[in-house]
Order: C-alpha cells, then sequence, then structure tokens
C-alpha cells in the first residue's frame, strides 16, 4: 500500500523513481502554452483568497474545476456566480471525494502541498481548516513567487495579433525578471470569417497595424506588421484552435472575392468560409515559417454545447467536449501544400479526440526535415486527455510508432497559476513509463542515457525547439 | 497463481477485494433496462433445459453465444435452429476452451456457480455432466427465484408504447412479488418512420390510445396518452436505438406534411425522413422531462448485416457490429435544443463504438443541472463493450474527465435471467480499478468513504436516480 | 529488474515464459503474407552488408526504421540516397538510443541477436563494432538461410496479376527448397481506375492474360485467366490496399459505360470511380471464392502526404500516415452483398486505424459460415499497429468480443529478411496475454489446453485455414 500523494506519488518502482527524483524533479520549465495574464506577472498581482487562485481567477479560472461541479448539481452561484469565495471554496470540496481516478484531485492536493505546504485530504470535513490554512500562506504567493517556485524559467502566454503587447514590453524591460515572459501569436478571429466578431476584429486590426484593409494584400500586410512587431517582442510561436479542420484550395482571385464579400458584411456560403479558412491559414504558416515561429494547431473540440451557459456564463466556461469528424486528409493536405514548396514551419499538433491519437503519430514523421530534430511534433495530452490514462497514452502512442526522445514534452494549458503542478503530474507518469520499460527488459538498465532523455523531454528538447532560425 | 473464479476473482490486491466482499457483494440490484418478459416473470415460468434458460430462452435467447458459436463453423441447426437443447448444449460447450480472454468464459462459469452449484469447467469432456447436472437444478430455478437470487429489488422491462403491459399490470397487483416490474417506453417503431413498420405500428398506436392519428397532433396525442398509462404503471425510463443520429430542424408545417406523406405510404426523402425523426426524438424528449422518466440513447449500432441471417433467422440474432459513424455534433445538438428550453430529462448516453468514450464521457457535464446530482449519464460499457477491458475503458474515461462516484452503474441489458451474473461481473471490476487506486497511492486509503462511493454506484445511485421528480 | 532481451523478453510471469518456451517458441512459421521478393530466394541472394539487408534492401527497404531516421533530422543521403552502407548503419545506430518504447528497438536488437549473435546495445558508441561484427557473418546468411533459420515452412509474397511468376515457377521445381514460396494476388492497379497506371496495366494484363480488353466480359476474363495460372503456382491468397472503401452499386451496364469511357482514357466522375471499384472488388471477391483463396482487405492508410518526398524518394518509402475515414457500414456492405449469394471467400480484414478494432473484431462475426472455422477473420496489428500495445489491442479487441483460439495469427509484412523476428515478438506477447490471464485466474490454470491454443494461433490454425476447399 503506497501512501496518497507521497514522494513517489505515481512511480511504481525504483527506477521510476530514481528517473524522476536524480533527473527530472529539478529539472525547469519551458511552459510553451499558457493562458498566464503577463499584467498579473507584471504587476505581481497577489491573491484576494485561495478561491481566486485556484477556482475563479478574475479573468477566466479553472473550468475543469467547474465541470464537476455542475455535474453535482452544485448552483451556478457557487460557480461562477456571486457566491462568496470562502462558499465556492466548500462547495468546491463537496465534490473532491467523488473524484476518484480524477486527475483534478490528484491536481488539487498537489496544488495545496506544493504552493501552500498543506497535505490534509481536501473534504467537507477539512474545507474550512484547509482554507483558512491556505488564506494564511496568500501573502508570500504572488504571480511571480508561484511562477518562480514552478521552477519555470520561460513561459509563452496567448495573444490577439491585435494585442498591444504593453505587459510583455514591460516585462522585457524589467530587470528584476527572473523568468522570461514570451507572447505568442493567436489569431483566431482572424480565421474565422464567418463569426460576427470578424469586422470589429479586422477594425482593431487595422489600426493597432496602422494599415488600411480593403483587399486581401491589406489583410496580409497588416498580418506581416503584426508578426514582426511580436517576434520583436520574443514571440516564438502561435496557435490555432481547429475546432474543424478545412482543406479547400482556392485561386487569390477566388479568396480575394470572398474577402472583400465578407468586408461587406455579405453571408459567406460554407464553400467560401472553406476557401478563406484554408487560404489563411496556409498564408500565416508561411509567415511563421518566415519568422522561425512554431505553429500549433489544436483540433477537435466541439464547443459552445449549452446555448444557456454560452449566455449566462460566456465562452470558455466548460460547456465544450470532444468532437468526433474525421480531418487526417485535410490536415494532411494543409502540411503537405506548406511542406511542398518548403514553407512548414516547425508545428505541433494536438487532438482532443484521443482516437486520434494514431493519426497525428503517424503524420508528423511525414513532414520532417533533414537538419532539424523533431521538427513536426505530435503535441502533449491535450484538454481532456490531460488526465493520467490519456498522458500514458499519448506517449505510449508517441513512442511506439516515432521517437519519443525527441519529444519537446509537456505545457500546462494553464487555468491558474497553480496548474505549474501539472508539469510534475507529467513528468511522474513519464519516468514511470520509462521505469517500467526498463524494469521489464524492455529497454537496457541505462539509467544514465534514460535520464538523458528525461530531461530532453522535461525541458532541453523544447528549449532547443524554440530557438529560432529565422529564414528570411 | 490465483485459482480460476474463485472468492477473490478479478480483485487483485487485498483492498479491492475488501471493497467488493464488504461493500458491493451484497448490495441489491436496480436493473434499469433490461430484456427480461413480464410474463416469464408473472407466470414464474420454469424452464425445460438448461439450454432453454442459458443459450435459447424461447423468446430470443443470447446471441453473445450464438456469435461464437458460428465463429466456430458450428451448423445453425445447433444454435437457433431444431437440434435438441442438449445437442445445442454440447456444441456450445466445444467452443468453450477457445474463449480464453472472453466475457462469455467468465459468465458462463459465474452462471453455472451462481444459480446451478457447479464449479467443474465446461469443455466437451464436461458437457454432459454438467448437463445432467444443471437439469436436475432447474425445478427451482423459477423466474422469480432466479431474479430473487439475483438480489434484484427492481427491474425495467423493454416494452413499445402500444404494448397492453397486461403483465405489469398483474405484476403490480400480485402481492406474493418480492421485487418491482416497471415497463420501460421503447418507441423506436414511432421513429423510424422509413421502415416498413411505421405503418401498421400506428394503427396499432391508434387502437391501443382510443385516438385518431391523422395529423402530428393526433400522433403527439397518442404518444402522450401511451406515456400517461406507462407512468401510471411505474414506467421511469424510456430507451431509444439510435444507430445514426439525426439532426435536422424543421419546421412543425414542414414535419406535418412529411408525416402526412408518410401517411399516404408515399416514400420520404433522407431530409425527410430526418428531419421527421429529429424532430419526434425532440418532441419525446419533452415528453419524458414531463413525466420525471429518464431517456436512453443507444447510439452507432451497424445492424443487420446479413441479409440471409436476418431471412433465416431474424433480427437481433447475432448479425450487429459496431458501426464508426461520425455523430458528436448532431448528438449534442439534440440535447442543447432539449436543455435551451429547460425541456432536457434525464439523459443516458451509450455507444457500441468504444472510440466515442472521449466523445460521451465529456458532453455529458456539457448539460448538468443545478440541484441533480449526475443529470446527464454516461452509460455503462454497452453491448460489445461489456467486457473486461470494456468497462475498465468506460470506468477510467469516465473518472477520468467527470465524477465517477455520481455515476448509475450496470445494468444487465439481459439476454437470461442467468446475466444477472454480470452485475457480479461489473462489481468486481469497479471494486479492482478503486483498490488499484488506492494501494497505488492515487486516493487515500480511506475504505470507508470509497465503500460508500461503491455502493452509491451499484445501488444506491439508482435508485436517487430514478426518483421520479414530475414536473407538471 | 529483467534484463533486456534476456529469455524471458516481453513474458511477465512463469506461466507466460512455459507457454512461450514450450509450446510456441519451436512452432514453424506459416507467413501468409510478406514482401520478400520470390528471385532473391530462388538465387539464394547474399547480402553486401548488413545495411544492405537491414535498412535498404535494393528493392524498398526498412521504411519503418526510415521514418524514425527522418524525425532525427538524419538527411536522405544517409537514409534512401547514395551515402555508403556503413555510414547509413551509423546514422541509423545514432537514433537508436531515442527510440525507447519503440518495437524498432526491440526488432533491431532481436535482429543482431538472432541472425548474427550480436548481444551488445546498438548505439553510436557500438555502432562501428557491431558493423563490423556483423559484416563477418554476412557469408552465411543467404536469403534461403535467413528463411530456415526463421523456421518459415510456407511463405506468401506480393504479386500483381500481370506477373509472370517466373521465379515461383522455378522455386516449385527446386527439389532443394525446404519450404514452399507461394505467390499471392494484388490486384490494385486492376481497382484502381483513377489513376494514371490503369491504362498501361491493363496493357500488360492483355499481353500476359492473351487476351483482348475491349470491354468488362475482357477483363474478367483474362482477371480469370491469371488467377486460374496463380492458382496452379500455389496461389492461397489476395490483397487489397483499400485506403479508402467504396460500395456504389450499380448495374452491370453502367459499370461497362464507366469501364469503356476510361478504357478511352476519358476523366471518371467520383461516383464512377466508386462505382467501377465497387463491381471490381465484388467480381474479384467471388473468383478468390471459386478458387478457394482467402481475401485480404488493409483499410485506411492515408498515402504519400508528402509531394517532395514521393518526387524524391517514391512510393512506400515512409510518408504513410493513419487515416480517419469512417468505413464500416460500406465495408459491411461490401460483404453482405457477397454472402447473400454465398459467394464470400475466407476475408481477413485488416485497418491501420486501431480505433476501428471495435469494427472489424465485430464485423468478422456476421459472415461467419457453417462448417468453417473462423471464415472471417481480424488480421493482426497491422504496420503502425504492430508494436507491443498494438498487438495487445489487437488480441484483447479480438478475444473480446471473439473466440481468440480461432485466430490465425500474425505474418511478417516484411521489409526485409530479418523481419521475422517479428513472429517472435508477437508470440511472446501473445503467450504474456495468455500467461496474465491464467496467473490471474481468468482461465483454469491447465497449461496444455492454452498451449494448445498457442500452437493453433502461432501456426496449426493458418495451415488449416489456407487450406483450400475448392469450390468448383
Amino acid at each position: 500500500m503506497k501512501k496518497f500523494l507521497d514522494e513517489d506519488f505515481l512511480l511504481e518502482n525504483r527506477t521510476a523513481a530514481k528517473l524522476y527524483h536524480d533527473y527530472a524533479e529539478n529539472m525547469p520549465v519551458f511552459d510553451y502554452f499558457s493562458h498566464v495574464d503577463p499584467k498579473d506577472v507584471y504587476e505581481n498581482r497577489r491573491y484576494a483568497s485561495v478561491t481566486q487562485l485556484m477556482l475563479v481567477d478574475g479573468h477566466f479560472g479553472d473550468h475543469y474545476k467547474w465541470r464537476v461541479m455542475r455535474q453535482c448539481g452544485i448552483q451556478e452561484e457557487y460557480i461562477t456566480g456571486n457566491g462568496s469565495d470562502e462558499e465556492k471554496f466548500l462547495k468546491f470540496a463537496e465534490v473532491m471525494p467523488y473524484a476518484i481516478g480524477n486527475p483534478l484531485y490528484h491536481w488539487t492536493h498537489l496544488e495545496l502541498k506544493r504552493y501552500f505546504g498543506i497535505t490534509e485530504t481536501l473534504s467537507p470535513l477539512s474545507a474550512k481548516r484547509i482554507y483558512a490554512a491556505a488564506d494564511s500562506k496568500l501573502d508570500n504567493l504572488t504571480a511571480r513567487k508561484l511562477i518562480e517556485m514552478s521552477n519555470v524559467r520561460t513561459l509563452s502566454t496567448t495573444d490577439d495579433p491585435v494585442d498591444s503587447l504593453e505587459w510583455h514590453v514591460k516585462l522585457r524591460a524589467d530587470k528584476t525578471m527572473k523568468f522570461a515572459v514570451l507572447p505568442s501569436f493567436k489569431p483566431d478571429k482572424c480565421v474565422n470569417i464567418e463569426l460576427d466578431g470578424f469586422l470589429p476584429w479586422l477594425k482593431q486590426l487595422e489600426a493597432v497595424a496602422e494599415n488600411k484593409i480593403e483587399t486581401l494584400e491589406g489583410l496580409e500586410t497588416a498580418l506581416d506588421k503584426r508578426a514582426e512587431f511580436f517576434d520583436s517582442v520574443g514571440c516564438v510561436i502561435s496557435d490555432h484552435s481547429l475546432d474543424v479542420v478545412f482543406y479547400e484550395p482556392a485561386t487569390r482571385a477566388e479568396v480575394e472575392k470572398i474577402f472583400k464579400k465578407a468586408l461587406r458584411g455579405k453571408k459567406l456560403s460554407e464553400t467560401d468560409v472553406a476557401k478563406y479558412k484554408t487560404y489563411i491559414l496556409l498564408y500565416l504558416g508561411r509567415l511563421y515559417k518566415k519568422y522561425g515561429w512554431a505553429q500549433q494547431y489544436h483540433v477537435g473540440a466541439l464547443r459552445n454545447n449549452s446555448v444557456r451557459a454560452l449566455k449566462n456564463v460566456g465562452a470558455d466556461t466548460g460547456f465544450d467536449c470532444v468532437g468526433d469528424g474525421a480531418f487526417a486528409a485535410k490536415l494532411a493536405a494543409i502540411l503537405k501544400t506548406l511542406d511542398e514548396t518548403d514553407e512548414l514551419p516547425k508545428t505541433i499538433l494536438y487532438c482532443v479526440d484521443p482516437s486520434e491519437n494514431a493519426v497525428l503519430s503517424t503524420l508528423i514523421n511525414c513532414f520532417q526535415q533533414e537538419g532539424v530534430s523533431g521538427k513536426i511534433q505530435f503535441g502533449s495530452g491535450w484538454w481532456f486527455n490531460n488526465h493520467k490514462f490519456g498522458i500514458e497514452n499519448q506517449l505510449r502512442e508517441l513512442s511506439s510508432v516515432a521517437l519519443i526522445g525527441k519529444y519537446i514534452g509537456t505545457l500546462t494549458d494553464t487555468r491558474s497559476l497553480l496548474s505549474y503542478s501539472r508539469h510534475e503530474y507529467f513528468r511522474r507518469i513519464l519516468c514511470n513509463e520509462f521505469g517500467k520499460l526498463i524494469e521489464n527488459g524492455e529497454y537496457p538498465d541505462d539509467i544514465e542515457s534514460v535520464g538523458k532523455i528525461v530531461q530532453d523531454i522535461c525541458y532541453n528538447n523544447a528549449v532547443e525547439y524554440f530557438k529560432k532560425s529565422v529564414t528570411f
């Protein structure tokens, strides 16, 4: 019987434990995809309560936790509503015991242990006590402190191309910073031509890029200017939410027509939308290649399933799920098109549907490049796959059909600054997989070689991967 | 080396064994979805042979067993044909040794052990002896006795809305009953407008509901009357076989036109069918909500693959398989539409394709409801997933992305009254999963809390779930 | 701690070890699907270097290995290009350490151990030494010797219907042969009417069959003549790469028109192509049935994803991946159509997408046949599934919903004559699965019965399966 969450949590044999403690545990973190608010970092935000830090962060919060609260029938008032911070924490504690087998159980207790030094089990019985104990530690737990405690050297935030990057600029100028905060480029609003937000967003882009957008060229120039600016502030990565993957090639003239139709506020056909999206995704891919950035494609989410919740609570609050549409051929076509002319940037592919793991893990090795190590990556278990079995499945799929030794490892996709415990979670599972392989005679008992691979996956590979080799 | 099928069958550590024996084993059964024939129960049927009870039950029988017999090339004569009961049993025994790793191996031996007290391994060598031994016990094994031996408190049968529920009515009046037998509402024939059986079924409905069906309103009124009647006889659940999920919204006027076209015997287009099915599924959902019932959607089966078998042996005899079409967006749209106006009843989602587990386990938490615990459920490993790995996968998926503690557990989907051994099978696997989590330090060693969760999943959650809170 | 690749490699308990060593290890091999070149066998080819044997075989080579080399950014020169054999081997050795968890790590070391007696771990440090050591053994390792060392009794090559089978004819006449080499029938070029190669291939067929092809009947007669010839040279199996499954029934007159359109070099519509493919696949199925052959359908690969690689390196060189399109209903329709008139031959179904395992493992038992054991088979973990987890998943899926005891086991799909180590790999995993079931009390401790099943799966079932029962 192993003790819950002890030193060797998730480490099922001695080799696994040795790999974790001697190689993984102290490696720094390169968090190349997060939702950290750069303003919080710059201003070194303090948190009014553990609830603010752990459940609702003001900006968005941890919808993983909200979802399971809703499953218990807890009123929205105590989730995203006007309930007091303590009430919300107590309500959250109510659901904890039912979360057996859920990573939330582990993450929450890692969060309490690593950042607050609390080792008691969270339940309705302990909730008040834990709330008070956590509260007393909050003074020390500023945004910067939390990130430093997490051993983060670099983190990428998620930013709209129209963002001024005001806080990033200030952060770069701040000599007291002990870690780097980089912007990343997320132009979903530019891609989603069919949504209401498209034209207003174009207006913003026009203003910030100081470039009229009356043609496709105008749009391209504006995007390029923003990319140049983002690059100058340290951007190394972009991100796309490709809920549905489109591949509908068209001539530039056709797309020009579609774009102008959109500018005039006309309704576009599905084919119009597909053609524009294909075009702009390819355009952006070439842009990223020019700046030596990596691009991320997050595929397959089915979003905003509840009309009521969208109205009352807003988007990205826990009402999305895994989708199941086929996309392999279209995704392959996008990559193939960019690759054909050597304009494919480094690319990280994620899918929220784990039954697509086999597609992504095999697709990546169709587009690797001479002289680049692991140019195309199968990304870490994303969102609903970020749990023990999901992580194991991703690691096994990747190692079974490709080289896991060239993998750039995990990221937080942070929901709060406590989410860094997910790195520890991932590392333990990774070391456990390797430990089992060694102890089962499936790899030589060469702890140094495997320890080196562990360190590469934890940190070194990402550092190498995001070193830009700008080509223009 | 563990002994085959011993006390601790499928329980791989001491905590798992303790959870099973101290908490799960003696819990009653709420079998909320079965194919039990209420007439058999009312008349307290006796079985002419173990073959009648175990393989062919007169009405339908255990096609799980038939399929593997066919895989061995055994003639249909000895499966569903005119072979003698003993011959059929001997033929079945021939295939047993090859079933290593198949739950049929376990279920069959559990059936022999629990109901007949036979512990010998079934094989061609022992078959005659076992047949005789089982035969000598049959006198005691009446339908009611079997259900009582299985510790069943409540079971739901599967009934057509046009059914008179004659036997259910009699069962309710029978003071000697030690368990409840409830009807359930399965209006597939009402949904499947494209099938030959539609118009004859409407005639039956017209007659039994004493309501003319010449318009959509006529149909709706008739359905409502039947639901009211079913409700009065204790119905708490409905069921839909959604082999393909449709979502094609239309105005009521359009659907009225389509319905009248069908009434006139005209061929409907695919779009017509989709529109009608969408409409009627939504209508029925609202009806269930009104009566406080739960609805079940069974998605994704690909049926009647053999033309020859359909002609010779009939439907539902073992010639169906797992389908693979995408349905997430359409299923989400159905639920979203009902939820938008707060007309979504409690809903249990099943899919026969295990690669959709991620979809269902995440879709459920988009539609939960304040004040209701686990309103939307990801149903137990269905049909071809009802085996050790299938059950484990469903439990892991559910616990990894939602709260397994709010799960209403398994059902038999009985093929015979011996199928209740499947509850034992499920409970052992459940306790084993939890036992492993605890012994591996992934949950605190708090056997009482986990034992409580086990009991909830075995029985209590279902009892709570099917307590109706009628809203009209 | 188990030693890497020791006697009990992959055998996790004593029962597993006993099953492997006492029952599986010495069973002969019936390799019913391989890419062995019959000329190499007839001429008893010698290999110029271990690189020629292990990595690039002149004809095609082991693209599994090439893919991971590319993932490391290794230049194509050292993969398929003009690099020296030693350079290529050294480059391959560079990637080895990163292949933790990849079957290539195991296969490569099994290849070195079984055929060269080399037990040192391959890495950049040992590469030169191993290259030299392997080189010194090459004299003895001729093509025939390698196959004999692998205990192969029968192997099927992969042959185009227009092939003269010159080498097969010679091999049949060679009295010194210690194993049988059978042709197999792979008419993909006949099916792929939309490809440029179609008309030239028809010309070849016309010539070799000595039959004018100006009508569908001409094509059919030519195919029949070739099948008759293949049959006379010992063919027992055909193979189809069904990247996409079509089912679009049409009248013979329609297909005749489509075929003539193609003959005139006209462009076909997608529907035309689907109708022709459906027709010809059904025609070929009936033909195989007539000759008592088995047919193989390999479903779901997404091929030639890199335009650049296709141009520079050619097809089938490592730029394919797993696809994800739904196909169950269409595949079922093909089989149903053939089965309806009792013209369905023995059929082995493979899919490269493991999320379709549930479809294939359940589809097979819809079409079994009286008097034939396991007529329809769910084929061994194919291509990207040929790794430990992939093999385990296929075995578990198959045994959970069907009888694994009737399974015809694995094949090499050889990339080189060293690929026979994959049979050992498979057998160890199979015995390990069974050993775990027994030691966990999930099957009686009856080693003889299970040993018999193991031997059946390793060899006997395939022998029985490919004994032709010609029906015309």
